[in-house]
């Protein structure tokens, strides 16, 4: 049996008392590092509230499916990923491939960042157009569709939660982000991410150096915030409330 | 000071090891039964996992805020909330109170409907536009803005997940919800919720009773499939994964 396990935003703080019997029970587990970042501590932490060794599946997750799949079927394996389990395509395929497999799949659902930043700034759930990826860039790879997509969304009044891409266990710096969304305003000529635009930086949600910032893309630059791991939210136009609980939940800068 | 907790989907199952430290060492925990629906024996599975009172903060929630609020001046207070704690502006609402009286607030994330159902269907997050809420409606009420909404996703290419009102401890009976809609497109002479257009209904997600089947409209409506809680999902068009996740996840009606 392959139980695919969301631990949350926190490490082992935001495993669920649920999923920590079956992890328990398990006879082997392995710890996800691929598709997102935990905190820092998380795998020793793991390591402890287990007492026992965890196997890393990391950038050869991919490859490593077809051993999780196969020792699913005759033994109890717990595969644990960071966020909730289900936002990434990736298990997504390795649950249906072990189905196909003829392997029961048992999934545990944990809290996402997609779902919690908006709460964390006041702003509301059904303002939200679709998420956006900022993607590391080079200079034979700079993907204008990001610009598309936050156009769409910017054209429709909704805001946009960006999520920034991964490298070396970190999410890229802040800055290079408002340097990428800059970038991708001078060579679309366009006029939605000038320097006067508000933008809202959240650093290590629900960890404990968690910080909220909100300013235009000009003085979040010129402020050289920075923190990991970090996300982004275009606001459109904010309603009453939206602004109230902004100003209040977040640090101007 | 105040310590608003989410739940999760799972009732007392899915709190986080966190969270539940956090409310035994509080001297009032308040269970809050006003935006969302626990499974059946969540109150007293909560009673007894605690040991404990707990305070049912239900329809006269807004009013009991006050009473919440001084209790969490000298003392310390949870507030539990299924689901995530911040997807309602009810809870925003009264952290912004708390902080204003000068208490200290600290909020518990938990996963949410709104994020988990994308994945469990196998369908992608960046690929759905802003959740429509689905309204009880009556002779003299009966806003078409929700058609609107819908629209506009639909448009766009984008998933829309359909949240259902709550009464009396559950949501909104699916047929009600596809009757609703068949209205809507009836009043509004439109061809986007037509007989032959598909949808997703999801029930009781995370539960035991857990049940993801997808069908046309019509043939939703005349299989007469039912459960508590539901959610509704009207995919745009699938992309290739999302074609063969949803064929294999869910069940065909």
């Amino acid at each position: 049996m392959l139980n695919i396990i969301g631990l949350g935003l926190r490490g082992t703080k935001s495993i669920t008392l649920e999923s920590f019997e079956v992890m328990k029970s398990c006879d082997s587990v392995y710890f996800e590092t691929y598709t997102s970042i935990s905190p820092g501590s998380t795998m020793a932490d793991l390591r402890n509230a287990l007492g026992r060794k965890l196997l890393e599946a990391g950038r050869d997750f991919i490859e490593s499916e077809k051993d999780i799949i196969d020792e699913s079927r005759d033994t109890k394996v717990c595969l644990l990923v960071t966020g909730d389990p289900l936002s990434a395509t990736t298990h997504n395929q390795l649950r249906l491939d072990a189905m196909k497999a003829g392997v029961e799949v048992r999934i545990f659902e944990n809290s996402s960042i997609i779902s919690v930043i908006p709460g964390v700034f006041g702003l509301m759930h059904y303002r939200f157009g679709p998420p956006v990826s900022i993607p590391f860039v080079s200079r034979s790879f700079f993907p204008t569709s990001v610009y598309d997509k936050i156009e769409k969304n910017i054209s429709m009044d909704l805001h946009t939660l960006l999520l920034l891409d991964l490298k070396d266990g970190k999410t890229m710096p802040v800055q290079e982000a408002v340097r990428i969304l800059e970038e991708l305003e001078r060579r679309r000529k366009g006029r939605i991410l000038e320097p006067e635009r508000d933008i809202c930086v959240a650093i290590a949600v629900s960890q404990p150096g968690q910080r909220l910032v909100f300013g235009t893309m000009g003085s979040i630059k010129k402020s050289g915030v920075e923190g990991n791991p970090a996300a982004l939210v275009l606001p459109s136009t904010l309603n009453d409330s939206e602004e109230t609980f902004l100003n209040e939940f977040a640090e101007r800068l």
